[in-house]
């Protein structure tokens, strides 16, 4: 593997990003909410059940990266106008995507970290960029990315001059057609061995199937993951995108103490280490 | 998918497939030895060392599958002999891959579970005669095998009369090559929403990388997983083959108290069900 | 590259496999004919049709390897006996598929060319005995084959003692599914950079599509194969089993003087080496 | 599939994109030149030989997406200003990647063609100012884009205006590691299925291997492209990018009639229709 300046495995030990009085790389970070913000009303009632739940943060998408343009594409800056409410209404800071490299401090603006989707994680024209916003940044692993692309991918945003980077899995393109992605947990403990930037995971994605997010989360957790990013909607059903994976307010609320006594578990069973 | 009629889902519940005292689909088992019988002394001294640290069964290898004609083949009738008196020896019942439908009674003779290998998993020849064997099988998932593939490939056996299946994820083939093969841990509780079979993990060939076993080990339990198939020899870099993947007797003594007790916290967080 | 001992490219040239008066290696070789031997009236009439139409060889399954132990399996026995029927009504040689060891004999007695399918690829019994099988063996790549692991189970077969091996592209499994499998045409002139054997092209599995076999049968041919082998049936809508990717004796008799037409022309353009 | 309301397969026919006298859809293109532009000798020297070989247009890339924030990033506008140069030294029309939706402009001024690499074939932000774009825009497949996907992406420069897209194939990943990538050239008459947009093939990074360049070029014509897209450098060995797939001037000059008599015999074959 070609070598890493900035992201590589440092031997003063592990990267820590810190947004909103938690940290990435040290704390279990649970983030959570819909899929796209479609309403007001939609995103505020789902930031109350997933805060009252226990999530640590909320995301929600303004900027939509959709397959067809005639899909619904998001509700672009109205959708960050809702975001902002649902922080002031809760507290949560806010995790969402930023597309285009001309609206990063449009963003910025509303949300605590910057999310570049699968799509866009060779977008280098965005990522350098992001080196110059004042915002952490969460970078989603492309649907083939190899774990080197993924950390050089990294690199640009680091060389750009921002140190603060958290990976995030979010499932592989395989021939497998039960599950929507292939989930690559093996990753989370492969970027442990040569990188030292926080590694989260997105079981919504990963698996597209709202019934394996729960198993996916402990399995993640399990893994070493530093945290989870899990979709969300108050009616399934009905959501304008992703409707088969997102799950609803009661199913995260029964996942959220499940996976915080396991992680308690973990740390317990071994202090000071990571599994 | 097309319909299952013998490892469907049952309502029922789940299969119990019951080895040496042990139930799969009920307890978790571990199962642990080297990829290859490579001598007498190689296999007992690995055969006590994991019954010490805790592993319920014994696996080895003595018909080998390789890439090559030229490489090491395994010690076939003799390397059956080495596992039974390992079995003598221990107690712990004994799993041997059959790659032959002509070497089922042989195999039989000194096997407790017979496995059938990946690059076996759609040979029809060998499934269908192992619905006669008197013993149960492992088959191990094919390295491009969908969920519909595998639990068809399943179905062979059962449907030829063998009630008495277990399957074992060990890693897909995808682009990534950090990882011998891409671990699919959703394909766990995805076997458990359309099959009532039990299912274990390999985390050796799953990730081919000794320091991926551990975290990939807690995952698969974390997963819902009825068990592992650990590969552990004496000394991994000296092995006959698979020598970047089997890990020490000592780390494997490390690793069975952490799954464990992972599981028994995961029982006891949810008394009565898998996670 | 592991090293190959037999099958590797040779300094004197091109292996040359000859079978009924033609050789693989020198002549463009159509192998064509039904997937499966349904009866005795289809399988002599396809024989007859592609015939006249220009074939050199007839295809058809007696054994048929399928996902489910519930699909049609193949007429067995009573296929191999159709199979000779035809082979005497029309005088074309067969290729049909063995999948047991133990059946190479009786598959023998009908057959001139041995067909190991995509599935048995690593079915190293089968390899074995297959080298000591006095007729040509087609061995199918496998749909997650790499390179290296056909030419190495062609290794199998010629290390045992039959140095008649003659490779077949079928398409390997990826992410794509608009087509069945994706036809890796450039594996052709990989193989002749590093082996000496003769390799033809499947474009009705490699596609799984009828609509495409034409144009990729011209791509096979421009990109050097040693021949093609299509699959064709009177009425493929109602045949038992690849509906979707058999051609019509009439699309077929259509095929076959555009591609030798092709042939003759690369042939001509370069006379004395292949494209 | 998702139903495409600008480039499906029009009845009336298929698409023209005219540039600089030529026609994609009805003329066969051949495109050249190195992968980056690396001095103003090495860009007219090769300039100059490919367009005495036959080719029709000039490629070559100002601005490279790599792997790494430290490799070479392409010369930028110094690039394009000697593109510029090569235009007005052989009248070649100019074909050049756009990563950056603000370049657009920029780019325009010195090229003929906008082309769109493959890590960005979702970079929707990018696709849809380019349907304002007063260029054609070459849209790359990307590398683990489906069908689907692919003609989607070109729907979103479609539907924002602009007509002028082809399409341009340039392998897949899968598992295969012998070529870079796999070329897929059942794609060609696949997009011809269901779209109405010209297809051409990039043979060069499809395998990834210069001596795979000639064959692969000659089943992209016989597998009906509309033209081709090959890297050629004076000193591939030499090269900034992409040293083992660039072909030499002089292995160039001899690809180019092999393939425009093949067209031409393919055209004599079936007046009228493409293969």
């Amino acid at each position: 593997m070609k070598r890493l300046k900035l992201g590589g495995a440092a031997g003063a030990g592990r990267r820590i990003v810190e947004v909103g009085g938690l940290a990435f790389g040290r704390d279990f970070i649970i983030i959570a909410g819909p899929c796209a913000v479609e309403s007001e009303e939609q995103t505020l009632r789902t930031a109350r059940l997933v805060k009252e739940a226990g999530a640590d943060m909320l995301r929600g998408g303004a900027f939509k990266p959709r397959l067809s343009p005639y899909d619904f594409q998001g509700l672009g800056a109205a959708g960050l106008k809702i975001l902002k409410a649902a922080k002031k209404a809760t507290g949560l800071p806010i995790v969402t995507e930023v597309m285009d490299a001309r609206h990063i401090d449009e963003v910025s603006a509303c949300a605590d970290i910057l999310q570049v989707g699968s799509r866009n994680m060779q977008n280098y024209t965005l990522l350098k960029e992001l080196g110059n916003a004042g915002r952490p940044v969460l970078l989603k692993r492309g649907m083939n990315a190899t774990l080197e692309e993924w950390l050089h991918a990294a690199e640009y945003i680091l060389s750009a001059g921002n140190p603060r980077v958290i990976l995030c899995e979010r499932g592989i393109r395989t021939f497998e057609t039960y599950t929507r992605n292939t989930l690559d947990l093996s990753i989370v403990p492969a970027v442990r061995e040569i990188s030292s930037l926080p590694v989260i995971v997105d079981p919504s994605h990963g698996t597209g199937k709202a019934s394996l997010v729960r198993p996916m989360s402990l399995a993640a957790a399990a893994a070493g993951a530093d945290g989870l990013l899990v979709e969300v909607h108050p009616r399934p059903a009905k959501a304008a995108s992703d409707r088969g994976q997102q799950i609803t307010p009661r199913a995260f609320a029964d996942l959220v103490p499940a996976v915080r006594n396991l992680v308690a578990h973990l740390k317990a069973a071994r202090p000071g280490a990571r599994p």
